[in-house]
């Protein structure tokens, strides 16, 4: 065998479809970059690695379904301010002087950062996403990578952002051991004309893969799609034959019943962003009542420049406790519920619930182990469930283990160098801002 | 020289009574319990410990104004629940089995998970308050207790609730070289009678401390308050001469404006909880009004079972982004303001502030080191204030030090072994759960 791993005596962690969580003492052992058994009882005879998983939690490891991976460079760079004056006077200059090479070394600290909370999936959005899938092929994780596509309008721009997704998807898609999908991104429906936004379709359908694009994020978005289109986003959307099961729709923060009436029946796919949506004071995603209609509902951190920064157990907590609030029904999104947004539910979301999210044999060995003897997990005998929720955080995560291969142990990256990245990273910025 | 410790070449964050937080890089000599010396050229001869300040930052530990820590025992026991399910079926059974060995473990886990998150400090109210004095003198941290008296009209009661405190105060008011403080602590207006409430002011008054209540967390709290005197919860303390400046208020969520205005005629400290008034769907508080008016409001963390930790950072990105949202405003409660919330305002509530809550000469050694070469705080060039307000958990603390003892060093505790202690709680929760 090329690489076999076995995790003896953990208490396993499993998201399932019904909503519940399964919860096993066994042992579990992984051949090549896939989940081969689960037993009490295998043989550690010929097993390369045994990992011992005593007051260890395994479970999935977390899907992030929207972000801007090598936005993480920003981190910090702009907070405290109006949307308007954060993109105008911030962020797009800044974006404006990118590079590849920039978008490499951000999107690795992105990854390390994933790597150390225990993601393992996340689905990103940007430009030079050459230099992410390079980023992403080093690190180990998986990615689904999305170019940016924006028109304004511009035919001229509008050819070259397509011609643009289609290279990475020609390029990149299905390669790094088939961690690197592409889906196509056009940015949001007040940046796209409305020609681009049915190419993309087009070119998601032809190349059958998915949509990743940003909605109903900002009152002031909804207001001014009103007023070109003289419909609200999703209606839009879905009158030009946009909306399908393969979309992720990031945000959906200001969403009328009509609204959710069509996610509903198309199966479009909601990413969750609270921290973001709180930051930049964009508002609540109604997330308990897109639930009720039994809409997928998925977690994502959005870019590290909002939020800032990219833990999906910390993002889980905001998710739960934002509901309950905004509600005041303590019962919505319960512990369980969040775990499984954050697992599961972005499998589905990417459809590649039959790869990853779930702890079963035959799925790829995209799993981490959590220490419950922290201080912030004991008791450990009350509820790990809530535990996780609540009271944990993406540093409780010990090891990471992305497609059967070990990218931390025991809280420290087998590969990577972090501190020498982090000192690249600090010159990088510095660069950009100067240059 | 007893004991010193010279932390070299550090950045310095000092939170300072204008709302700003100064930053310097320099030395700071720590003799005994309190900060000798900050200078860019200390001499190291003679000096018993020397601490390399290389990328990192040098600040205030946090100090946690509302919580009760023997509850840490309950983390994560019953969530998701309605708040009168969770008090009757849960909590209220669970606490009528307590004891002082209890409460000390309880205690003791909360502090070792305070001095890993870095806070130095914390207010409680809670039961057995000689256990949690027994578990603060042994942790090493700085702890204001108060024993939570509760009558319910009761004649008998009160006078041994009264005991109970006075008994507290003069058993370990200034004990463990001072770490410890008592405060008196009447649960709240809707569990005290009247003669409780005065009872509490005159002898609060008389030992020359301070109080520390439950206001205004619930909507049905105002609704039965109002029914029981005709007034609101401020409104009736007011008229019955309880408030003053050493009051701490944890909580204020439903007020209404003339409230505000007595809250701040009178100098009463607020204790904001997010966290917890999200979770149990309590409501939001309005801060962002209240610190219009110049109000001290600092941060807690309410007790870990309805939390359900005690990071004091991640509650600051709570405190931030709830009054973000809540506003629709994203530059309201900017990271340096919730950092001077979790620190000098919390000095100031205790009625501490010529002691802790600054890094000054003269002031108590409470001092964290947070190191900067982590991923979730990567580029440390962009700004370290929105670093550790948005992007940072408790993990990122390195050292933490109290009174002058380091108590953590490099992520690992000087004295306690934890492990052990983790395994204990375990036992001793289940061993309450089935007694």
């Amino acid at each position: 065998m090329d690489n076999n791993i076995l995790i003896k005596d953990v208490l396993i962690l499993n998201p399932m479809n019904n909503g519940e969580i399964e919860t096993k003492k066994s042992s579990l052992l992984i051949e090549n970059d896939k989940i081969a058994k689960i037993d009490n009882d295998i043989e550690e005879n010929g097993i390369s690695k045994v990992i011992n998983g005593e007051n260890k939690i395994l479970m999935p490891g977390f899907i992030n379904t929207h972000t801007h991976l090598s936005m993480t460079l920003f981190r910090s760079i702009a907070d405290d301010l109006d949307l308007d004056s954060w993109l105008n006077d911030h962020i797009w200059p800044l974006e404006a002087k990118l590079n590849k090479e920039y978008c490499y070394i951000g999107a690795l600290l992105g990854a390390i950062e994933m790597i150390k909370s225990g993601t393992t999936t996340f689905s990103d959005m940007y430009f030079y996403m050459d230099g992410v899938a390079d980023a992403i092929s080093e690190a180990g994780i998986r990615g689904i990578l999305s170019y940016g596509m924006i028109d304004f309008g511009d035919e001229e721009k509008r050819k070259n952002e397509i011609k643009e997704n289609v290279s990475l998807f020609k390029n990149f898609n299905n390669t790094s051991e088939g961690r690197i999908k592409v889906f196509f991104g056009p940015h949001s429906t007040y940046t796209c004309s409305q020609e681009l936004l049915k190419e993309s379709r087009k070119q998601a359908t032809k190349y059958k893969t998915g949509l990743h694009i940003h909605m109903n994020e900002t009152k002031k978005e909804i207001e001014d799609v009103l007023e070109a289109t003289g419909k609200r986003p999703f209606e839009y959307l879905n009158d030009i034959g946009f909306l399908d099961s393969d979309v992720t729709a990031a945000h959906g923060v200001w969403l009328s019943d009509e609204e959710i009436k069509i996610i509903k029946d198309n199966d479009v796919k909601v990413s969750h962003n609270p921290c973001s949506n709180m930051k930049l004071s964009s508002g609540i995603s109604p997330v308990s009542e897109l639930i009720k209609n039994d809409i997928c509902v998925s977690i994502g951190t959005d870019g590290a420049s909002s939020n800032n920064n990219l833990d999906m157990i910390e993002e889980m907590k905001f998710a739960s406790l934002l509901g309950k609030v905004d509600t005041l029904n303590p019962k919505v999104l319960p512990a369980k519920q969040v775990i499984n947004m954050a697992t599961l539910n972005g499998a589905k979301s990417l459809n590649l619930s039959n790869e990853i999210g779930k702890v079963e044999v035959g799925m790829k060995a995209d799993l981490i182990l959590i220490d419950m003897l922290s201080a912030n997990l004991t008791p450990s005998t009350n509820s790990i469930i809530s535990n996780l929720a609540y009271a944990a955080n993406g540093s409780n995560v010990d090891t990471t283990i992305c497609n059967g291969n070990i990218l931390m142990e025991n809280k420290k990256l087998t590969s990577l160098n972090e501190k020498e990245i982090y000192l690249k990273v600090n010159e990088a910025i510095e660069n950009l801002k100067n240059s």
